[in-house]
């Protein structure tokens, strides 16, 4: 490997150190016009339609962000209301939410004076100021409900240490000081009050498409639900249509959250039940109770869904999700996700969603359609890898058969793991290459599943292939993940939302069984130890047999980047469409998408970076 | 994979507008110095010695690079004699020499008016200018041998487009612009009259020994050779030490080059015969000649080696390297690549090394070490790699055995390989933790192969393992590439230099033939193909059957990262140390050395980037 010298810190000699001079004045004049700028912030309010993104970042909501994106400017401005302000606060980013290699704005305080600065942690949790200013502090201001920080960050800086913000998931982290400090480095990071938020940062600008005068609405929403004081519930509650509701348009749908239940609302789904049942039993309670009729198991088919941060979902003007009518059930199921850290008692609850839909039927029904890996044991993970990759596929095959010519149009998509899921991306190849990112989530969370509107539609025409590829983390097992329905078992897939409708409900895929079958040959006869991995186990028991060294794993990788695969090209989860759909070839490429470069532009301050005064006058001393 | 929007090109709004205005006036200051700059540094010489390395980048001469490296700066300062400039040039770096994605400073002239600009060369080899100039022109000057250009490059810019200048070989290209262009865009790269040199840049800075007032001179030069008009000549002379010359130190070497063959006499070697043999031929003559005498082929030990662009090479004040007395050959070969494109004829040539050498021996005797992998067939690269990577051990076993307690330290390194090698490392790791680079070139060329002095000395202990890794190119080839002595079969050896001298002259490895066997079963196995890679043929006719799919691909890679080795801990190439050297364990990394982030620093200049104007007069044209 290549060495680099690191960069040496004494000054440059002669022509640059003029340069220096220049610089340095230049930088006071700018350090001048910032410190003119916050006074003048000082007075004005920050309007709400500024921020149209709100979120509580911890679970008492004394901390609540509002922000915006620019896409022209390629910069996120952040409204951070603190409602009761003691001795400073830390917001930032990090990979998954640790506090370590954080990317971190600091307000603090000694008591006496208040700063705010950019700074980074460590591999330790020591803070360090960063030597280049990215968060760049716009405002404070003192309101009755507490302190408005306002402040700016580029999605990408020039400085290795802070964090890039991408498209997906991204991890904000907080922690209040709740003693005085007399310096960053002083502070203790592991001894705040602290924690995260999941957001999706980079919402789509997306324009709202018309709504019609005949619009009307249903509310399904909690009966007053008692939320129970324990971190984590699912609640279901089953909702009755009137009968002969007849086929409707849902277009939109909204959040409805009861008045001090924001934090505690972490996501709720409307489910539609299976047609093919005449009626559904009623119930009111935790989805996971003993109570809980087998028979709501059939209501699985997505209606609507929201997670925290998420705004009101809006299907494209030429597209309606179908609900009601013959064919459809009139039975749906809510399910809402109580996140109950502080396991706050009595709490009530009336929250769910509000569906805006219409007798006016618009031009397309919209469809989902499950892409990635079918649920079977024969994709496995082996265990301590800390980013292994598994790939799903739809075939050209399959969406030569099954879509239309005129091609489907994909409009949002929600992306699928289980608990050792850590990324998930979906492209599209057209013969052979590579044209486009469906949807991508670099630091996904199982923990944080929304439906997520893409930033343009995505056109697929027959022909095409689309290609999930989910990387998981198994460092904390011991033993072969495999595929599965179960909570330690893992799935890859990417529900996604398009139209108009067709009767390809599931285009997924798995290794070839008989291939898995030679590489536990394989297994057993290269390798010294005595392991016996036998055709008349059940698979899961194979892998969970195989002795784990590094060729093992190479070569696992190795088959499911080489064996044909078996093709789920499905109508419904049973029925495939007719054709050939065992030993496929796997889709070749023969060129990728390019590795998207981040282009940075450096922000301007003073060099050695300097923490911001703040005027917020004397702070509370418990 | 994560999705980044591409910066968008609209100006901020409003708090940043008045930002850009302030901006805007420093730039013009700053441009407004660089001006200011330039005229002031016209009148004034450069010194020769503060452009202490100097390399003619053309066959004729006629562009001349001198230039110095500043550590602290962390930069490159570039003064460039054009002897006959003609309507302007381009000197730039790329990772390979090619004009393509390559970095480029740019002077060019419509005949009345001259510019000077930062620019890149896409896929295509189109030019566009860079959006942030990091070539900064210091200086233009005329002189009666032609013009001066001075400019300074930042190891690492904070441009993407650019070259990140590293350890190790350069490539270095120029091109000579022989018409007026009116614009950057203009130029068209493929017409050209243009080249490659490679150089490694970044020499170290190291301080010169005291040198003992007994310090005798040897000449070892050519005995006014006419150099063949043909391209490429290996001329080889042998030469004879007086009767009992006795055991001396060499303590540095330097070349001696005929004036006027600065750009033709590429690389010289001296080598040491064995001494098993009482006397030798003479020979004066091309060494693939079939009048070459056979015997020659036992010259090989190494005395002295030099490389265009390189310096004097000093041994440590410790060391020295022994030569005459009893037990080593009376007998020298001198080797010279003639390198000569344009097919001078009737060039007379007297160039050589000249030995600087005491009868005062220092402390230590220097030695030679050969690390890497043995030459056998079992190490083999299948065809169509763009980067396949092939790793030899020294072990902690052997190190262990051989090297004193007191450890031995490394002061120089030759890295070498065939024809297909591209990058070489060598690392020291010490208890499964990698500690230091020992070596390293990522843009490594077997056409440059120079002993190089390191930067700092690397002390190995006994138990300490030297691991050297190659990464080879075989996209060019049909069959698979083997281990072996010939030109298309290939090597990865490291030979350092280092002191105290011990008996180790050998520390390679090679994957475990019974493994390497297992392979070919399993690949006889796993696969549909009727393919026989039989275990009666030899192991290169084995690897030429393998039909190279991925997995076969795959799994020889995951073989050699799995496999024991066969280790060759050896006194001389046939004599082994004591001990089982067979199947033995490859050696374990728990901590891998971090992946060097290069920090740039933005240079500061007028954006958009514009090209500087120089006063250069008016040019000839035919």
């Amino acid at each position: 490997l290549p060495r680099m010298q690191s960069s040496g810190s004494k000054p440059c000699p002669c022509p640059s150190f003029k340069l220096r001079e220049v610089a340095s004045m230049y930088f006071t004049m700018i350090a001048v016009f910032l410190v003119i700028l916050v006074v003048a912030l000082q007075g004005s309010a920050p309007r709400g339609s500024d921020f149209p993104y709100k979120v509580p970042l911890d679970p008492q909501g004394l901390l609540e962000l509002s922000w915006n994106v620019s896409y022209p400017e390629q910069a996120v401005h952040f409204q951070l209301l603190i409602r009761d302000l003691r001795f400073g606060l830390l917001f930032g980013m990090s990979d998954r939410g640790e506090f370590e290699n954080a990317d971190l704005a600091v307000l603090w305080s000694d008591g006496h004076n208040s700063y705010f600065g950019d700074a980074w942690s460590d591999a330790q949790g020591q803070l360090h100021m960063d030597s280049q200013q990215d968060y760049q502090l716009l405002g404070a201001r003192r309101a009755p409900e507490g302190l408005y920080l306002l402040f700016r960050r580029a999605f990408s800086t020039c400085d290795p240490k802070d964090y890039l913000i991408e498209d997906g998931t991204v991890h904000l982290i907080y922690g209040i000081l709740e003693k005085p400090v007399h310096s960053l480095q002083a502070i203790n990071i592991s001894a705040l009050h602290r924690g995260l938020q999941r957001v999706q940062l980079l919402k789509p600008n997306i324009t709202v498409p018309e709504l019609p005068s005949d619009m009307k609405t249903m509310e399904i929403t909690a009966p007053n639900v008692v939320i129970p004081s324990q971190e984590t519930t699912y609640w279901c509650y089953m909702i009755e249509l009137p009968d002969d509701f007849p086929k409707h348009h849902i277009i939109m749908y909204e959040p409805v959250i009861t008045a001090g239940n924001e934090a505690l609302v972490h996501h709720m789904e409307v489910f539609q039940c299976a047609a093919e049942f005449d009626s559904f039993p009623h119930y009111n309670g935790p989805c996971n109770s003993k109570m809980k009729p087998d028979r709501l198991n059939y209501c699985r088919h997505v209606l609507a869904a929201w997670a925290m941060g998420a705004q009101a979902f809006y299907y494209p003007k030429e597209a309606g999700l179908a609900f009601g009518g013959p064919g459809s059930s009139r039975y749906l199921r809510l399910e809402i996700h109580y996140h109950n850290p502080l396991v706050f008692k009595g709490r009530h609850d009336s929250s769910g969603i509000r569906l805006y839909y219409t007798a006016t039927l618009r031009r397309y029904d919209a469809g989902i359609m499950e892409l990635g890996l079918v649920y079977t044991p024969v994709m496995a993970i082996p265990p301590g890898e800390d980013a292994f990759i598994l790939t799903g596929y739809c075939t050209d095959k399959c969406s030569r058969l099954a879509l239309p010519a005129a091609g489907i149009r994909i409009f949002a998509s929600q992306l699928h793991t289980h608990l050792a899921g850590r990324k998930v991306v979906t492209v599209l190849s057209r013969d052979g290459r590579e044209r486009q990112v469906v949807n991508a989530d670099g630091h996904y969370s199982p923990h944080f599943q929304e439906i997520r509107m893409l930033k343009e539609l995505v056109a697929v025409f027959p022909g095409d292939e689309l290609i999930t590829t989910c990387t998981y983390n198994t460092e904390d097992r011991s033993r072969a993940t495999v595929g599965g329905f179960g909570i330690l078992e893992e799935m890859c897939v990417n529900y996604v939302h398009y139209y108009p409708q067709t009767q390809l409900e599931l285009c997924k895929s798995a290794v070839d069984p008989g291939y898995l079958h030679r590489y536990f040959n394989l297994v057993n006869r290269f390798n010294d130890e005595e392991v016996c991995t036998c055709p008349q186990v059940s698979v899961p028991q194979q892998f969970f047999s195989v002795p784990w060294n590094s060729f093992n794993r190479d070569v696992l990788k190795s088959l499911y980047g080489f064996a044909p695969i078996s093709m789920h090209c499905n109508k419904s989860s049973a029925v495939r469409f007719p054709g050939e759909w065992e030993k496929q070839p796997l889709p070749t490429i023969t060129e990728r998408l390019p590795e998207p470069v981040p282009r940075c532009r450096p922000t301007p301050g003073p060099r050695p970076a300097a923490p911001v005064p703040l005027d917020l006058g004397q702070l509370r001393r418990d």
